[in-house]
């Protein structure tokens, strides 16, 4: 049955810089690439020039040129979109029902992951904004911006106009945010209810703009997924460009104090020469690029330097998945294992601990198989559960935490991976042909969304007249787990978790990757 | 409501080089990516090397590297998707209803437009498979295969092993019709009952198929969309390597001699030298590669060279759209314009003929505004016509024509352009938001999905117990006129496209596409 298209129809939508059009589809009004920002390479970002008329904006804009190419073998999983890149990819896309400034509707603002890196504004069928925004009576903003080295390369030491090249690509982030404060009303937007949503590298970048003064009053609520970092991981080095961009140039071939070519480079022989030069360098440690620099533009990750006081005021929620970066397959059926075949495997993994592990993990999550551990995550539960208790300490501003804990209809009940929450948080489970699973995805996925859209309105996720969900306290740390069955747990992996990490090497996030069959 | 998608208990499917999996989703079985064939830059494909084990395809495959990026702008009117490119690019995807091997249905293939140079399997939003599996009851494939210099330039001068260099793209589709009758019917496929169908620079890969002598008996009907070519728009120019190459070898700084090395140069700075390189020759009229070369293998555009006796037999259904590449935004509303503006608009337009156009051409679409003749196509109706008369004349087997006449909801009434029938015929208006035309749309899917369901059954597009839409014959030239009512019209439009050849300058298309906005 055909839905209505309306585009003759709908109204241009004034900006600061003029006017947009986009297009009405079954109810909802759409806009997509709308410039909000402009800058030159490595330099800060800068309000658009005014425009004359009106722009059509129904088409997405640029996204950012990435270092390499994907090579996609694990569509099933996390179906892509992939888009032309061009680094002026300052562009944003709006989802609304109401064209009406005194709509006031939540904003819903999506900071996408692939670290600091990768990714894109739409580079997931699961990020389109229409169901959430008809669903959830919000209006919903994803974004844009630089990443890797045109987003994040320290060119300081080499001129005042590259003062905060390091942050650029957070910089454009602050734009975005400036850009929904000053123009979202018009699309039917509350200015003084922005919520920022992020999941991995767009997690990170949630809390990153936490830290950023100059963010501070551009958005009010905070959803931190599968994106906390503790510097275990991946180690925080000091932005310091004066060894890699020496590296660059002799690459190029261009002679040392004639930086600016770097500006004018083509970005493919830029990429290419810093793919050459910076896994040597990173090896001893340097400064490569690629992620945000601590300066007095940007504070660092509130678990290495503290949340700054403002970011304490703000209502956070906060999770992880169970899985995460457990792609490799298994080699069994773990719903036909026997007990011996079950027991085998874990002392395969564990030896001795086999027994204990066992215990502590079907105390921990008793409906799971016991071979299911062998998938638990060990990135970013943790760090997850002490940036919470972090800001509880503040007490400034609930901090509601999470864990995703579905078993998918993939080889035979693979637990949740990395990304696999996002449908649910986005009302998109009917874009994702995994997450169609019947009499289990809907009611979750009601859950799941709701709560966000409730944390969006009043900045806790229960739903009206209910309490269940408590915040985290120094005392205590209730984890909502979403399941086939959902429930309000409180403390109940500590001892698992701590155990696991007695018994194991460190976790090692490159070696795992490097052995990723599926991604 | 969630639809069911299964993976665990699809079985795999074998084929002659290996065993592969794919998925399955309300009610279709979808594979991606299949490797069809294998090959070294330049060389004719070869089978794909055997592999052990159970092969996942469940991701789409690299599509081919383009010469220049899209910069996206007029997705409302085609919407596109985009995907990671390599050159190992040569595989196929297959939706299916049932994965039995005596189910023997019709077997579509799609052939992506976007010229010789672009374009991909899965390049549009409309290019999806599932719809018309399941309600056509039919096997789709589409395939990816070389394009630009990589599948069609001629290196023949230097060395046996480039013999066919200038067509290789044309033998990967040869190599995957090889694959589909080799191995389409453990996919439930009849592989005596294989329709192309393509459109644009797909429609000129069926025609160029129907010239391949390789490729008899790997097909048996042929649909050509908004595809012929008579030479008039771009000139056709015999292969010849023997300039081109030289100054790409220039350019790159390889020597005379060391041909060879083109093989392993980067993509990315063969196609920068080739855009350096090639516009001065072309502006020579020298042969430059991106289109086939006529040669032992390859025998020509049928409206050049003439049908060959094989390609006589095959049934043939071509047409072309209304509007085609007018792109161009109307400034005005032409439901609203008064009899005076259309005048002057006409007047602006054809001067003193202006009133002789407007009476031919609402004798032949008399349900058109006046000053819809200023989007009439003038590129592919007419050789659509002279294939259908030439397929005709050898009396072997039926040629129906058609024109797809539509106007959408877009800038007050724009008529058909270029690719708006593709959602049509696929089954696919639900997924291309312009095509939801309420009380419209559905219908004119049915009539146009029916006739193409119906050609790839019987050789002939009527609904059974209907012989409305008669074959071209030397006498006569019906017609099927899609739009809100669907016709058989004869001979309608001659008087009207003579005339506006008479009175207006060769059409450019060149000049054309360097005015629009829209692509």
């Amino acid at each position: 049955m055909a839905k209505v298209f309306n585009y003759d129809e709908v109204p241009a939508v004034s900006t600061k810089a003029g006017k947009v059009k986009g297009y009405e589809f079954d109810g909802v009004h759409i806009f997509k690439g709308i410039p909000y920002a402009q800058a030159g390479r490595f330099q800060m970002p800068r309000e658009v020039e005014p425009w004359e008329g009106v722009k059509e904006t129904a088409s997405y804009g640029f996204v950012c040129p990435l270092l390499t190419q994907d090579t996609p073998t694990g569509e099933l999983l996390v179906p892509h979109r992939y888009w032309p890149q061009d680094e002026n990819c300052q562009n944003l896309n709006v989802w609304t029902t109401a064209l009406d400034k005194t709509a006031k509707k939540p904003v819903m603002v999506w900071l996408h992951g692939g670290g600091y890196a990768a990714g894109s504004s739409i580079e997931q069928a699961a990020y389109d904004g229409s169901n959430m925004a008809v669903q959830g009576d919000v209006v919903v903003v994803s974004v844009n911006h630089r990443l890797n080295i045109l987003g994040f390369l320290d060119l300081s030491p080499y001129g005042e106009k590259y003062r905060n090249s390091g942050n650029a690509g957070l910089a454009d982030l602050v734009a975005a945010l400036r850009w929904i404060h000053d123009n979202i009303e018009e699309f039917g937007g509350d200015p003084e209810n922005v919520t920022l949503f992020g999941q991995s590298g767009g997690g990170m970048k949630v809390t990153g703009l936490m830290q950023i003064p100059e963010a501070d009053g551009l958005f009010h609520k905070a959803i931190v997924m599968s994106g906390v970092s503790d510097g275990k991981l991946m180690p925080i080095i000091p932005g310091d460009g004066t060894k890699i961009v020496p590296a660059l140039l002799k690459e190029l071939g261009i002679p040392e104090g004639e930086v600016e070519k770097l500006e004018t480079v083509p970005y493919y022989e830029l990429a290419k020469a810093y793919n050459t030069v910076s896994p040597a360098l990173a090896a001893q440690g340097i400064y490569i690029g690629g992620m945000p620099m601590v300066n007095d533009y940007y504070l660092g990750e509130p678990l290495i330097t503290g949340f700054r006081d403002h970011a304490e005021t703000i209502p956070l929620m906060v999770g992880s998945v169970f899985g995460e970066f457990s792609f490799m397959p298994t080699p069994y059926n773990k719903e036909k294992l026997t007990e011996e075949e079950s027991r085998a495997i874990l002392a395969g993994a564990y030896g001795e601990h086999a027994d204990k592990v066992k215990e502590l993990f079907l105390k921990a999550y008793p409906d799971k198989k016991p071979v299911d551990v062998l998938a638990l995550d060990r990135i970013f539960r943790q760090p997850s559960k002490a940036l919470a208790q972090l800001h509880a300490k503040g007490g400034k501003a609930p901090a509601y935490l999470y864990l995703f804990s579905l078993d998918f209809p993939y080889q035979n009940g693979k637990v949740a991976w990395h990304c696999s929450d996002i449908p649910f948080i986005f009302h998109n489970t009917d874009k994702v042909e995994i997450c169609n699973i019947p009499g289990v995805s809907d009611e979750l996925e009601e859950k799941i969304f709701g709560a966000a859209m409730q944390f969006a309105r009043h900045g806790n996720p229960n739903p009206e007249g209910s309490d269940e969900w408590q915040p985290v306290t120094p005392e205590q740390e209730p984890t909502m787990v979403y399941d086939r069955v959902c429930e309000v747990r409180s403390d109940y992996d500590d001892e698992l978790l701590a155990y696991l990490e007695e018994i194991l090497p460190p976790f090692d996030l490159m070696a795992l990757l490097s052995q990723d069959v599926q991604h």
